[in-house]
């Protein structure tokens, strides 16, 4: 039997940005090394190995695509050549593979395969936004996307917020860009004044925001213009709340 | 009214480690930069200032206690001076600070007096873990310790698998490292066998161990021998939960 080679989580950026606050020289050593990745989209893959720089020539590198449709027969054929001995990197479109985003799957097949899995550092919007909260970093639960029904939805945020109160947890989750203005006017019509929220905004890019507060003073700006609401339209957001 | 300085959130290492595949180049230069800092143990804050390397000298370093018995009156202190325009930058013994971690009041103190709260990408070995067990990336919690009473320990593991099974979420908690054996004894014991558990473990380091299999796979080997149980103890260990 021969030894396998190493599957490796590559994180990816959180968005356009020239300098590097987020990838560790060795990180980047280890992506300019493989010439087998597992990505959601070639271009864009290609495109954040430019960023990377110094990698081994595109046209050498084989690509293989990955999304949450793509079968385990297919996951099982990447995986075939990293347990002959071969390192590939799986890497998402933003941020961390399998937080949020595919690669799951593919990892636990590595598991069952016993490819030794190695997680490489960089950025997840999800835990940079929970430190910068100052909400409950002790205990905290991911949600990933609320329900697209508004009823549903109102429903989630009340669960969330009852939860966050009666358990001291820190909620986290997500919204679609585009429904930004309207999730947080949901949030500030729906959640008790001494409710925190926290809105953390385009994190790590230069146009970074964290706003966190109780949802009293969020609603006392509301008053004042709904544009300070629609400026995070279309800006990737994590939100969090917490009722303790 | 002065502009007011930034509080940054440093990430630490997750222990000793001689190269750096956990700080950015823009982090490191950031952490070099600031003469006021915020740690919860000097001694250790200066080791990892040499792992930096290039700091400004330490005798021109201030150097403020931070744990989760400080006042908020002493905490209100550390921020006087930022508010007034000094960089400020609060580091915790191990990964990143506020989660599982002290600082969160700091946080919320900053955001109360309008200070620009700025997280820095370095490792965290909840989501490092996270990111490598093969578990929902999609939906996950995390609980901190489990109890210490015995009783208390085994209901709470019962919950978190049962709620796992339940909303499809990957629990997550830590342990005391030198209890290490006993829990994953208690785990084995009282879970169903096609529950998985991950124990990530050093992780980071150069003796990382990531392994991640159903409780009844567990339980085959430690048939053969308690000792392979008794390798993780004392080493840091983080435990993913998942049974869907």
């Amino acid at each position: 039997m021969s030894t396998p080679g190493t599957l490796y989580l590559l994180p990816n950026t959180l968005g356009k940005t020239s300098g590097n606050a987020t990838h560790p020289e060795e990180v980047l050593e280890i992506i300019r090394s493989l010439d087998m990745l597992i990505v959601e989209n070639i271009q864009n893959a290609t495109r954040f190995l430019q960023w990377v720089g110094n990698t081994i020539p595109e046209f050498k590198i084989e690509f293989y695509p990955i999304n949450k449709k793509t079968s385990d027969i297919d996951l099982l054929e990447y995986i075939k050549p990293v347990k002959k001995g071969r390192d590939a990197g799986v890497l998402s479109e933003v941020g961390l593979p399998t937080i949020a985003d595919p690669g799951a799957r593919l990892v636990q097949l590595a598991h069952k395969y016993h490819i030794p899995v190695r997680p490489l550092v960089g950025p997840s919007s999800i835990f940079l936004a929970l430190m910068s909260s100052g909400f409950n970093g002790q205990q905290f639960q991911f949600h990933g996307y609320l329900p697209l029904d508004d009823k549903a939805c109102s429903k989630k945020i009340q669960e969330l917020e009852g939860q966050s109160k009666q358990h001291d947890i820190s909620q986290i989750f997500m919204e679609t860009p585009y429904r930004n203005t309207a999730i947080i006017k949901r949030i500030l019509s729906q959640c008790n004044d001494f409710t925190r929220l926290c809105i953390a905004c385009d994190i790590s890019l230069e146009t970074e925001e964290i706003i966190s507060k109780p949802i009293g003073e969020w609603k006392k700006m509301q008053k004042h213009t709904d544009n300070d609401l629609i400026k995070w339209n279309k800006r990737p957001v994590i939100y969090l709340l917490y009722a303790h």
